[in-house]
């Protein structure tokens, strides 16, 4: 076993699982001496709990009053559930990199007639005549982010399909307008800061509609879930310490405010950007400016990733290497709500540093 | 939020989710430290624990040397997967109480032929023309457990049916022959003590062919799985503090060593059936003896179960009620390897003295 106690506490500006949220480890301890673990997922205290995070989570991403919150496992349960609830025939996937791709695997696995088009930089709002438009608002494999116009501008050309949106690591570090959207989803070792092992799903009132039309029976099929979320429970016994600990970690974001966290994020994330543009060993992935996410910053390194990742990893700050085929060519770096401006600030000093 | 620290620490004997393992807080302390919660699923160092808790838990279960293990979200998600990767046709569920009766449920809604057997009171072993036998080995809902010659006899005469054993609520507080069954699942929260939220699948040899004739293609397939499993990781991202965790329970467990721990729940067990059988307000749930469960102690109540669950809360002690029509009628205590000797001592105590 290679975990030794190591001297130093390490930093991860990786995209996922990430840095932990700062007051985790004292929510967890409360968790324990409270014996949250040992609950029934049919008690009055679970549906507390779930009373408690889903209204939390609600807050932090100023969802609409009717929209509802359910969970899964995490965001790859989220894809195969949309694909079995969501999708009566046609999928039309605008790609920006690998998640979005695989999401579209997942709908062409489940038998469904699910288009792909792939978007290299410029993303023009266009009508398909899909029955579910999956879109995502931040591509974590490649930097690329949704400007927020593209969101209502999707929703006007096509009124009729449901539009379902990927924010695993775009919520709550950047402003969401929920309300264009039917269905989105993320997981909780992103921008809230957690452990992997629970998808937080958000569901309007359209899509209960088409769910039941598609009639899918799994015990994690839309009515299902919509149906216990209802009493504030789940179909089956969930992961009650990750949702108790969402709801402690979204409160704490509630009391501290979107505002405050969100423009925290736009300073740390121009300050990234400025220090790789005037980086001679660096330049950032994503051309167009108004793509390039504020969450996670992507940038091609002049000769392979391995010499800054082990120089920054010498210094206690682990960075992403890049995705799938620019595993070694690029550099990601996360932006969330975690990352103290301290800590950015402290990793541009070292990247201005490298030679 | 109700979560007000109590005064006193309660002893959950309830079947799952129960009381948490006694070294659970201690290793979740060592992996906050460690930053386990951070790493991605795609290092070495989540190889390295895949690694040791695979094959500390084989070792803690005794599986054969050909057994796989993967990972699920619980219980639940595995009779899905089941439904989805192991039944070409037709299935066949003996069934002694509400769990057997729900993944019948299960396969019958993922579109299979499904047989059900409901088995009031003896199990005969028999032959069938399913082409997946579902046993479970003990029945958290009613205290019903399988003599271990059944799996044999089952086999003798099933030679060509894949047999899937439930063991959620069994090991490691029984022994089980693994190597009478293809297939056998539980969740952490029964009897390795833990919080909710992590599945566990044993798989051989056999399966893999049936779920490539089956050809599922979710990311969760069994083909999917396995490829991933021999490589020491997982499709997508899973819990992976969860599976830290249950590789250092594993691991004290087989410190201690597994007949120290199923002959300390034999003793206690013999204690909580002598303590009820003489009790003249309860009468045991089961009637045949052999099948009587050693981890979950079912009783029927005299006029209902209000009064003694309230007079044990108030003494710290938490009992499971019922489960489904016998909800007020009975009580169910589970006697899982983290309930001490003690503790069961002092529970046998408080019930001598109720009136």
């Amino acid at each position: 076993m290679p975990f030794i106690a190591s001297q130093m506490k390490k930093v991860f500006f990786t995209p996922g699982p990430s840095e932990i949220f700062f007051t985790y480890n004292d929510h967890m301890r409360v968790a324990l001496r409270q014996q949250i673990g040992s609950i029934s997922h049919r008690s009055k205290d679970f549906e507390s709990i779930f009373e408690h995070t889903t209204s939390q989570v609600s807050e932090v991403l100023q969802l609409p009053p009717t929209y509802r919150i359910v969970f899964a496992a995490g965001a790859t349960e989220i894809w195969e559930r949309t694909a079995q609830n969501l999708i009566l025939e046609t999928s039309h996937h605008f790609v920006h990199g690998a998640f979005g791709k695989k999401f579209h695997q997942v709908a062409q696995n489940w038998g469904k007639d699910a288009q792909l088009v792939n978007i290299e930089n410029e993303f023009i709002p266009q009508e398909t005549n899909a029955d579910l438009i999956a879109l995502t608002m931040n591509e974590t494999s490649t930097g690329f982010q949704h400007h927020a116009d593209n969101l209502e501008a999707m929703r006007k050309l096509n009124p009729n399909a449901l539009i379902s949106l990927d924010v695993v690591s775009a919520v709550p570090g950047m402003k969401v307008n929920f309300d264009k959207v039917d269905s989105a989803f993320l997981s909780v070792q992103k921008c809230f800061g957690m452990p992997a092992g629970l998808g937080v799903w958000i569901l309007n009132d359209r899509v209960l509609n088409v769910a039941e039309k598609v009639g899918n029976k799994s015990y994690h099929s839309i009515p299902s879930l919509i149906k216990f979320a209802d009493k504030n429970q789940t179909p089956s016994t969930p992961n009650v310490l990750g949702i108790y600990l969402l709801g402690k970690i979204a409160e704490d974001m509630n009391r501290r405010g979107l505002q405050a966290i969100q423009s925290e994020i736009n300073y740390k994330a121009a300050l990234l950007y400025q220090t790789l543009e005037n980086h001679s060993k660096f330049s950032i992935a994503i051309s167009e400016k108004k793509h390039q996410s504020k969450t996670t910053i992507v940038a091609d390194c002049d000769d392979g990733n391995t010499r800054i990742l082990d120089y920054l990893s010498k210094q206690g700050m682990i960075l992403g290497d890049g995705y799938g085929d620019k595993k070694d060519q690029q550099i990601r770096i996360a932006n969330f709500p975690v990352h103290s401006k301290e800590q950015v600030e402290l990793l541009c000093d070292s990247l201005e540093k490298f030679r």
